[in-house]
């Protein structure tokens, strides 16, 4: 159906699919900038018995989780790409067992079973490329730096045995354009949406901006103002603090690229 | 978080608690009218060993199926009304066996158990308001009757055992207004979003727009195009379709009155 809608084959281009070839066969760098225009996802795979917590914490934390796809138990197949598989067409893996990091693979057959739900997350990459469009300068990308992300004080609405704090991604904005800002990404709520906070980094509990929990510190010009964003991460966070017995997901910066073009994630 | 965020309590006036009551009381007519401006939901409850191919269901059909809230299983409370009691503050129920309509009870609360989840869905009522606000006509409303409501020869996205057709609502706009009822209900995805289809209701499969599957025959003014939209009725299909041994829904029309302002559902 419209924004959730797989995309038509005719309409990918071979950027993503090459994309995935070159990863498929080994090379395991960051996907940023990677098929420019197409939409890139975060990945959380988790067996069949803990599926409907997730499931379910997406449903309930949509900003930070807004759910693109979900598989069905066992296969590597998705809708978003349907040439690609999931055990070995993302640059880089992590591992997670109890909710500890247990290694970072370049691919996951060996691991994969008939028993696993992988889940496809909108991704702030997406947006990224929708402000630059509109004028707002995008200071980690300018800079070649990963994002600035940071665990925060608030709590996402529980599911099930999985629970954990709201995890926001930051980007320093120029003051007069904060509001162009809001309104491009309000437009993309399935790639996180407008900004959960704008200025005041302590009331949501983040202590120092120059030390991110993850990605990479960046710097904001004269006059720019630190607007925070949900951020993809989120589930990630959740599965260090519940603890499901096995988990995969990417690993941070290596996103699944998809077919499907970011301007289907655009609404009016 | 934004558009899927539990109302604040103080925003609820009293008139969606004073419609439960009544309903919780015993009154059994249908909720159309009732609290206007506040949003209706269609109600799907389901053993927690279903519970899964329903969310992914409504995941992968956001467009018939969108989920405004998802209960914890056993609990009748919602984030939707926090004061409201799932089990008895509905007008009318209806309990399902293999499939099969088996009662049309107002109040459920022998029928409870510790394992049912319940599914809160958008409702197209809450478009209705948007809708005449904006200056289209909407002629069920007109002539007092419920709207028209098809099963089409459209497939929804099969999840897990659940599968079924897409069911439409059907609209009849006059041709100038037709752009006008698509911007205005595009802005609400939660509540259906915009039309699937407009005009050429043999493209859907529909033979007769004179005798529905569902709801009532509603007359077409001179110069009114059939307008289409995903109903919430759907899951209902899917569940006559695919025969799950145990569910309750809401009675058709008989819908459960939140306290959520229906501009919460409404986008930039």
């Amino acid at each position: 159906m419209t924004a959730a809608a797989p995309p038509s084959p005719a309409l990918a281009g071979r950027a993503p699919a090459d994309a995935r070839a070159r990863y498929r066969a080994g090379l395991a760098v960051p996907s940023s900038g990677e098929a420019p225009g197409y939409t890139q996802a975060n990945l959380v795979v988790l067996p069949r018995e803990w599926a409907f917590d997730m499931l379910l914490f997406g449903q309930r934390n949509p900003q930070p989780v807004p759910l693109l796809d979900v598989t069905d138990p066992g296969s590597p197949r998705t809708v978003l790409a349907p040439d690609a598989d999931l055990r070995t067409d993302l640059p880089r893996y992590r591992v997670w067992r109890d909710g500890e990091l247990a290694g970072e693979p370049t691919d996951v057959r060996d691991l994969w079973t008939d028993d696993l739900v992988a889940f496809l997350i909108g991704c702030s990459f997406s947006f990224e490329t929708a402000l630059l469009e509109a004028g707002v300068p995008v200071r980690n990308i300018e800079q070649g730096r990963n994002v600035s992300m940071y665990r925060t004080n608030r709590a996402c609405r529980p599911a099930g045995r999985l629970s954990g704090p709201l995890v926001v991604s930051m980007r320093p904005v120029p003051a007069g354009l904060v509001a162009t800002a809001v309104q491009v990404t309000a437009r993309m709520p399935q790639v996180h949406g407008a900004p959960v906070h704008v200025g005041a980094p302590s009331a949501l509990g983040i202590v120092d901006l120059d030390r991110p929990d993850f990605g990479d510190p960046v710097q904001a010009a004269e006059g720019d103002v630190p607007v925070f964003w949900a951020c993809g991460v989120t589930p990630q966070a959740a599965l260090m603090d519940s603890r499901p017995p096995f988990a995969i997901t990417h690993a941070p910066g290596h996103m699944f690229v998809t077919d499907v073009p970011d301007a289907v994630y655009r609404q009016l």
